[in-house]
């Protein structure tokens, strides 16, 4: 019943600003609480929304001063860099096309930058962003934030120590179907922007969620991508962006054995699917499984052996997912204490880079460099999709 | 995508102190997580730990003024009843034979109560405590945190409205295995505290787990117990307290139907089992299926009709789930999040009876009263096992 | 890939013949395929229904020669038990009450008997019949057919050896739904005779599925039943036998520890169980755990290590499964091969008995003994409810 | 508890022989207990294996009279043909390669064909086996046997009757782990013929289970394939033939709907995967998932209604699966009973051909043209695959 992580820390929490996720929004609320959960981030500032009245009746919903809630997130940058209390991070949960120009403000006023993802809407946006988080110095967190589920930590640490043998398949899948119908059509925010490909990019389920199931893929497997062949459609009649991703995947070779191969499905039109993400990696001596929906639980199927069903913080569940557990096996921990694993982590190092120090090797979380690749994989899924689904390096 | 909860309030956090939950304690982070995730209340005070050493190390790693972490409870309560910032609420994480003199000095200091379960060591200071609470005017909440899952709370609207016909048979169970050896003589503190009858009462298991199962099967049928037959066994040696019950149950009738019937089944010696609180109601048109580990599912079998899995914020979860619910279906909830909503249902009661206000109707949470219930049952499983199983009135 | 069975035989099939099972019945049908499944019975003879026309109507379905269709079961045995190519075996599969006249006149004709369960519709029947085929000399197998299931000879195994340590709990129950509404006055022929003392005897749930359950639990445990304490009702207004049990068990303890503990329910009003035979057992070093739903699953849950999912064929099961296993794991087995493994293994001992020879230790089947200890819980349940749940020896 | 089912027939069974099957074969003994179970069948000859010793013992073993017992099928089929008694139809169970030169014989000699698959090892033998079998005017069924399960047959009326509205995406998938190493070299008879490209043909896992899969997908789906996309691997150093499957899938439209898109994933070395057949279908209205492990569950989720849990034989479960159900909901059924559906299916149709009589329409089983298109599936993914995963038409 004892855990491996320190929840709380006496240092004070950490100051920091929020654009995007004024009053509708979705995800703006969920970096909030991730953020609150370990008591690590105090939100102070906020460039809540491009539109002026609904940023200031955001601000105040959420107890912000007043002077503090600015009209654009340009404005906040300079403002919030003059002050001797200014934030020292900020969480930028805008659609995606506002990420690069976002980030960009904050890392030049000094500012560290926790990113939703994809990372933008653009591949070459994507570089220039990490070319300036290079140039800032500054932290740049990705909140891929299924890498924070303790399970995954420790699937990534059974693939890492060998346990699975050599990687043979690796089969990813994050099937939806909140999209079914046109609902972009009926007024809803986040089908709107998300269907759009001025705010979200060339990708719509490849962006949003394909992503995400390759950014997992990738996490745990360690392995890197060589090309890929993908088949995308957009089954509803007038949407700009696919609803529907098939892609073959082939990794690259590690050691002896010939490189991995793969599958991913990404889908916002497979009913009964609310967040379907799943993972499965087989290797040369066992296997694992593992559900988003419920993620406490991780498959071991070591070959020859009975399955055998690792549960969080239980008998068989190791150091790495410890870190990241606030409570004990058999009551379930959720999307949000996940999320909060990515904020977690994001504290450790700014704590850590605010005494100047070095990252200790054990905080683990997505960067720049994972944002660039997941925007690389987009595009690269749109090329293969218009060659008819040619093999595509990224 | 979009939930029905208000999930922040900008009328500022609601300021608590903390009885309990110092270093090496479980269930006080939990509480202070819980209080976290909304933001709807601050931590001011402590009087962390009855170990003067302790407690002042957990208060600095919680970020305590120095001014505000108190020897004893009973300090901390004169203390805080003076200042003008003093708390609003205290939190009681303590062993449970220390609930009803630390709640009796807050209650007295006019200031509101959240307790932890069971509500008292014996059903002699329960009845003081309703007493007190009744007589202080300030409100008491008891963390029952179960009944905080959202679908919980949609499984209670279905019977209350009738979707199950007339209830015929209750089935609870909470097996663990964490006792299944002797680990109170292994220097583990949660053993020891709660197989030790002074500080934990006359229940082990009935006390620790039995409460929450069958304080769930109350809150979720609405229908009340008329009595029981338990065989209780402390199956590991020299054990003082049970470590696992079996129970009968009887029901009083509602309308024409004769009563219910229903088993409680609670255990810590079960190999195999984590947290497994499961419950099971059927009626004479339906039944539902309810697992703690997975909480974010709801069985509802219609008689006659295809099984149906009800899933959190999905198709068919209704309204009462929905104002406790955080984030989209297919994205996990878990305990932490069930155990927020307790505190932000006191959050609701505190901030209306701070302006001198009716607490709304749909603010629901556990009381003194159900705790009162809670220490009658375990008396009387004790009593009836003690009687060979005779049946036993509450 | 490869089983250790021995499906088929060049012997020859086992000539047998049937009692009930006509037009309209269930299980007549269930036992004639599970004959069929191997290849070692043959059906030659009938006394298919005391209804006339539908006992000729259905042997002539069967293919029976006409002159082998019977009018009664007395007819039938005196005339095989003098055919030179009479039955050597009899499945009897009538209402409870004619169970033990039928058994009665084939034993006394020297005829083997395959019977339903329960074995008989009172105690005092049961011991007669026990008596009865101690005095033949003949073979008694009694169709508990979820002895029969792979995963069941392995959980017996694991009991058996030890690997579960001391048996501490135990916990079954059969629930299932079809007695929800009062079918047995819509004409349904299963409800009828069913929920009929004078065709059921003395037990409604308890008899036709609570009398499995035990058995079951009897069978795996290998553990002696000290008493029980019994809540029987019979919710269903105007039914007059029981359509819910509750029970709490004791067990006769078995060497050094004090006997186990245990609860069983059945019931036939429980909306969404189809045939929810489950059976859970603990120890002190591991827990086991099987669904008759989904029987080619066994947990296996040794304390204080991950949950093992053992599989039917696959690795971790052992030879007592092996024995009677027909296909490769991943290939569910059902309800008819259970019930086939009490056919094959009764095929076994009618070879090794027609050679005058020792039935082979590694046969297993339940006896008459066990149906006589099944009427007695039954008989011990009615007791004990009508006493107020008092404890009861069998 | 009724199903509408005729499982037995009064007739007399219909005489049949085997081709392959003897000692040390696995799927022979499945398809006789197939036969066996309705009692339709009786097995009367046999050319149970090219090695005659064997062949002999194998005969002996199932009682076969030895007469009938031939060395060849060639031999077999002659005499047969003469006999008035002779078989009516032959099982032919041989490795691949054999197919077409023992069908071909007994189509010749005027007996009906039951044959295991896939149909042949060639395209072109393939073809010319359907040219045989439209000559010869006799039945030839082809055992993919999944298509049998009734909760299969529910399935494809669901999507037949426009439940499922359009269908967009199809995913099935069969892995497996008993070549995850190189037990072809160690002796297992089973592993080596079907990693041998002379007796399997051109494909591995695309042969021995991708055929499944995409039978499975035909003929649930009602969807014809336009062209599919493949990338095969050998994992395994010095196999032969591909031991897993990555396939893209274009199905044709139908009507106004562009047309489906579908992924297929067979390995046969996936750890953890015992026969992991999976098949979900989406449409607009809603989707459907069914694993074949679990059979007799089908998933099925209306979109912006709860999922519903369909049970064979339950509610919801509709005429199409009751005609081939044996047992009541709650009663697993299997492998062997699926598997015997194709059987019954075949002997009403041999039945029907008897008198000269039109076969009946709801009579459903898997044809040689079945056989044709899935050779046709195995030889365009090898193409595919050698062509870097080129779009190939069937």
């Amino acid at each position: 019943m004892v855990t491996g992580r320190q929840v709380e820390s006496g240092a004070g929490p950490i100051r920091y600003g929020m654009v995007g996720g004024g009053q509708g929004a979705f995800i703006g609320a969920v970096h909030r609480i991730a953020a609150r959960i370990d008591g690590e981030f105090e939100l102070v500032a906020g460039a809540l929304s491009s539109n002026p009245e609904r940023a200031k009746a955001s601000a105040a919903e959420l107890g912000l001063d007043p002077e503090r809630s600015y009209g654009t997130f340009a404005e906040m940058a300079k403002a919030e860099a003059k002050r001797p209390d200014g934030i020292e991070a900020v969480a930028i949960v805008t659609p995606n096309h506002m990420h690069w120009p976002a980030a960009k403000a904050f890392l030049e006023a000094g500012i560290h930058v926790i990113c939703d993802k994809p990372l933008t809407s653009t591949l070459a946006d994507a570089k220039k962003l990490a070319a300036a988080v290079e140039k800032s110095g500054k932290l740049f967190v990705l909140t891929h934030n299924y890498t924070g589920y303790p399970m995954i930590r420790h699937a990534r640490e059974m693939v890492a120590s060998g346990t699975l043998g050599d990687i043979r398949v690796i089969q990813a899948e994050y099937p939806q179907d909140w999209l079914t119908e046109k609902v972009e059509d009926t007024g809803s925010k986040q089908a709107a922007w998300r269907t759009d490909p001025k705010q979200s990019g060339a990708g719509g389920s490849t962006g949003d969620i394909g992503t995400h199931a390759y950014n997992l893929a990738r996490f745990v497997s360690g392995l890197e991508l060589d090309s890929l062949a993908a088949d995308l459609d957009s089954f509803v009649a007038g949407r700009q962006l696919d609803d529907n991703a098939h892609v073959l995947l082939r990794f690259k070779p590690k050691g002896n054995e010939p490189g991995a191969k793969g599958m991913l499905w990404a889908s916002q039109v497979a009913p009964g699917n609310e967040n379907g993400l799943k993972l499965r990696i087989y290797g040369t001596r066992g296997g694992i499984e593992w559900v988003q929906a419920d993620p406490n639980y991780l498959w071991y199927t070591p070959f020859g052996e009975p399955k055998r069903l690792i549960t969080r913080g239980g008998a068989g569940s190791g150091p790495a997912a410890a870190r990241v557990t606030r409570v004990p096996p058999g009551h379930p921990e959720g999307y949000l204490e996940g999320f909060a694993n990515i904020y977690a982590e994001a504290a450790r190092a700014i704590r850590a880079a605010r005494n100047g120090g070095k990252i200790p090797n054990d905080v683990v979380f997505p960067t720049v460099q994972d944002g660039v690749e997941g925007v690389a994989f987009v595009e690269a899924c749109v090329r293969s999709s218009k060659k008819n689904g040619a093999w595509t390096k990224l």
